[in-house]
């Protein structure tokens, strides 16, 4: 792979042998029947604005040919049209907000792509089942907000992605949070597809007129095509249901703090079976102790004598100074006073030998009185600390959306960290995420994250790392190689690197739960069968292949 | 609809105009092929034979052309290729025993049947992570046996239909059973599958080699294809994953017997706030008091002057005979005892009008010990009548299957009743299952029903229902149209009540969950698109139409 450098690939419109695109000429025509669709002012073709959308936290991205901006399920059916009218490939992308996943940018060069952003209608709640309606444009903060002023007896589930991103995207891309409602996919009721073709498309019972039960029932009748629009590029989703959560009778997180590297297995298999037996509900995230001090810092450079990994002393130093275990586990538990307070027993007991503390709306409060007060006497930093932390994670159990955790992304950045918390592709952040899925089982996932960080600390970076419990038997590994995106030098050894990662964890069978452009083609190795049969399935439904060329096509 | 006797549909081989049909010559030839590829022992074209598997519960079936008895994935595959070849229909079978839902008959004439259970393997145990790998001639009570042998620490869910029922079909036709792993489509991990054009799919990460995470994470990465294989015939499923449940710490089981017809709305809206909540887990059912007493007794045909439907003041005395309520709910709570305790409690507060029944297996050996020396002494008889109806219940709500509820299904036959239950097509039992999904919000739950009962009357049936609480938000309103098949003006009026029942629900929006072959054209009522973007996927998976021809294909 050459690095290229970012932002610089030209508009260049055909490229010979590529599917799906358009001699100059039509393009423009193409241009012309676009606007006439959708209006003129919301078709970009201006080159800064392209360039904009072309921005990536990776090595590099694929720069768009023009931009679209429809209103409307039938202006993006009149976009598809015309697209296959004319054979240009078209990319849709909610918020564009897919930071270390390929960001705003199409998988493949030559694509046009379709900004769904204006279309950010909560189209309707029902506050008896609990669900809302969503356009692709909505935000965390967005529903956050509306559900505060118009059903504060209902919660919604958020990811750390912060509070501009699509809920619709990340659920498309099959991302998770941190509530009972953590495993997105499994919250979907019913979405709204124009197919590649053009066709519209209403999964579970949502084409049928006036179906009752349309949202409360999920499987719909006859096969259920709602997976298929997750981690595809078989249509654009222009509406999608989602499930909301009763504000519960009583809530408490949970946080440990486990001191050794090697306490990793035995969390993962007592939390495990309190999955399974349906007492713990909520996702659980067990950080590392590099990712939980990489939302509080940027890397010690000067500490570091400017090398890197991150000296192993210095890590412990780190380590005790932002009072953070070597994996610091969080989850929540929901229900009435009483069966938290047994859910909680079981806990500890399960893990007799780890402190765990639980906490909710009544401890924060004296906590952060106790703090104020100690910290006015010089007293107790590790309280002070451990809060600082603490928080903006006690609200993401909570389904309260933050910025905070996009602190991490930037974390070998050289700039002075920014007060607030800012999108990656505001500075310089480079990101590639390489998350395979693991099974709960303890010595298995630590062998796969024992595999991976020598080979992080051999290019130079260090292994940003949480195991989440996405469902009751599976751990996502989520980590990252950080970057700064001025560094050619960086960036070279972040791509050799990543694919080192990528394919030494496929041939190990630690699957990627999730791909960014770089890794389409990756998903091919050791598979049979199944890329074969999802390339029928798109011939199906997008027979032109206009739709998002190359992503989750690794047989392309 | 004509009335056609039942199993007198002769063999006849084309068809004009039928699709996927063959000349005399061909079949032969076609026979002689599969002869080749299985072993001609396992190609059945005795006449007896067929009448055997055209069996019906309901009006009529469709006779096999020829049974096949394939022993593994790769004789299905050459099963599939030779069919292809040919041109000839093949609809397959797990056990055939879809009862009321079109047994084990192909959904259209001129199809040959794949029995698939020879395939009775149970491929794989896992008892960490908890999951079995099946095939589909598994049933319900072998896989039980299975468990308490080789993983007595892992529960199963199970249905009411019986220990001889097949696990993969009853989920492929989206059942569901009693417990926390009730929705059955969502613990399927792993599909196998045979498509019609004979290529082998895996779904999940089953198609990389040696996922480390298969089975322990569903939705793979790429399209999630799993749901296709639900309620369609898109290919043959040769092996499936399900989940198991740890034997929980503690466990009870409620019942609840609600006076009133006018109970329902509230039952719903309570019950639906706690599952919701996450404190109710389980699968809930709601049965009407004829389901109740259908589980003990046929219908009282001296006592009712051979006349039906069953007379409203006989109704409400065997109501009071059997012990059983307008409505009767069960369901189960697993956890810790303390967690059990706190949510016995919340139950009772969320219904305090309502004398909710707890019970374990110790409740359960007590209250047996005493009707046992109460019944000695000629007392209390509400008692051992009503353990006599919970103690099959109470299994089922930890996984033990049971014939019992079988019963059900015979209550309109004219014989004495025999001693044990037996299997539906063996005592000429006529059943059409009428089975709307329904939100699970009290009001329009009950319009439902509401709407339902008069038909039933007006046809002469009676309603014989219950509503399950499938998943946190929808009920699955489970009814049928019971009568005694030897009787031609009982079938006729049973199907002028079915087509007058499901038309009317598909048209007030309340859409049928599952379909027999009967409804199969029915479920384009009131829909727009989405079947024809089936029929796509149908085509890219099967080009030549090979699998089970009308089965979900309400446009075909």
């Amino acid at each position: 792979m050459a690095v290229t450098s970012p932002n610089l690939l030209k508009p260049s419109y055909p490229v010979a042998g590529s599917q799906a695109s358009a001699e100059p000429a039509q393009f423009s025509e193409a241009l012309s029947a676009w606007a006439e669709a959708i209006g003129a002012a919301y078709v970009d073709v201006a080159s800064p604005i392209l360039d904009r959308y072309g921005r990536t936290t990776g090595p590099r991205a694929a720069r768009p040919l023009a931009v679209l901006h429809p209103d409307s399920t039938a202006q993006v059916q009149q976009i598809v049209k015309i697209a296959g009218r004319f054979g240009i490939g078209i990319h849709p992308i909610s918020r564009g907000k897919n930071w270390g996943y390929g960001d705003a940018a199409p998988t493949c060069a030559n694509q046009v792509l379709v900004d769904l952003g204006r279309m950010n209608r909560i189209v309707e709640l029902n506050s008896k089942l609990g669900y809302v309606v969503l356009e692709p444009g909505v935000t965390q903060k967005q529903l956050y907000d509306y559900l505060q002023e118009h059903a504060p007896d209902w919660w919604m589930d958020v990811t750390g992605a912060g509070l501009e991103t699509s809920i619709i995207g990340n659920t498309l891309d099959r991302g998770f949070g941190h509530t009972r409602y953590g495993d997105h996919s499994l919250t979907t009721c019913g979405l709204e597809v124009v197919l590649g073709d053009g066709r519209l498309l209403k999964t579970g019972l949502g084409h049928y007129e006036n179906a009752r039960a349309n949202r409360a029932y999920r499987h719909g009748v006859g096969p259920n095509l709602e997976g298929l629009f997750t981690q595809s590029n078989f249509g654009i989703v222009t509406q999608m249901g989602i499930y909301l959560m009763p504000t519960p009778e009583a809530f408490s997180a949970f946080f440990i703090a486990a001191p050794r590297e090697s306490d990793l297995p035995e969390l993962i298999d007592e939390l495990a079976k309190l999955r399974m037996q349906g007492l713990l509900q909520s996702a659980i995230h067990i950080a590392n102790d590099l990712r939980a001090i990489s939302g509080r810092m940027r890397y010690p450079w000067d500490r570091a004598g400017q090398t890197t990994p991150l000296p192993a002393d210095l890590r412990r130093a780190l380590r005790n100074e932002c009072a953070v275990g070597a994996w610091n586990v969080c989850g929540a538990i929901s229900g009435t006073k009483s069966t938290v307070a047994g859910t909680q027993r079981a806990l500890q007991r399960a893990l007799p030998n780890h402190r765990i503390i639980f906490l909710n709306d009544r401890k924060i409060q004296v906590a952060e009185r106790m703090t104020r007060l100690l910290r006015k006497l010089g007293l107790c930093k590790t309280l002070a600390s451990r809060l600082e932390i603490v928080k903006p994670v006690y609200g993401l159990l909570k389904g309260i959306p933050s910025n905070e955790p996009l602190r991490g992304a930037s974390w070998r950045v050289r700039d002075a960290e920014p007060q607030h918390p800012t999108d990656p592709l505001d500075c310089n952040a480079g990101l590639m995420w390489i998350a395979p899925i693991l099974p709960a089982d303890g010595p298995i996932a630590a062998a796969a994250v024992s595999m991976m960080e020598p080979i992080y600390q051999k290019h130079g970076f260090d292994t940003l790392l949480t195991l989440t419990f996405v469902t009751e038997r599976a751990l996502c590994c989520v980590s990252n190689i950080s970057f700064d995106r001025r560094r050619p030098d960086e960036v070279t050894r972040a791509q050799e690197c990543y694919r080192e990662l990528t394919e030494r964890l496929m041939k190990s069978g630690s699957i990627l739960y999730r791909s960014s452009p770089q890794t389409m083609k990756t998903l091919a190795i050791g598979s049979s069968g199944f890329w074969d049969v999802s390339a029928s399935i798109k011939q199906a439904l997008d027979p032109q292949g206009i739709l998002s060329r190359g992503r989750y096509e690794p047989a392309a």
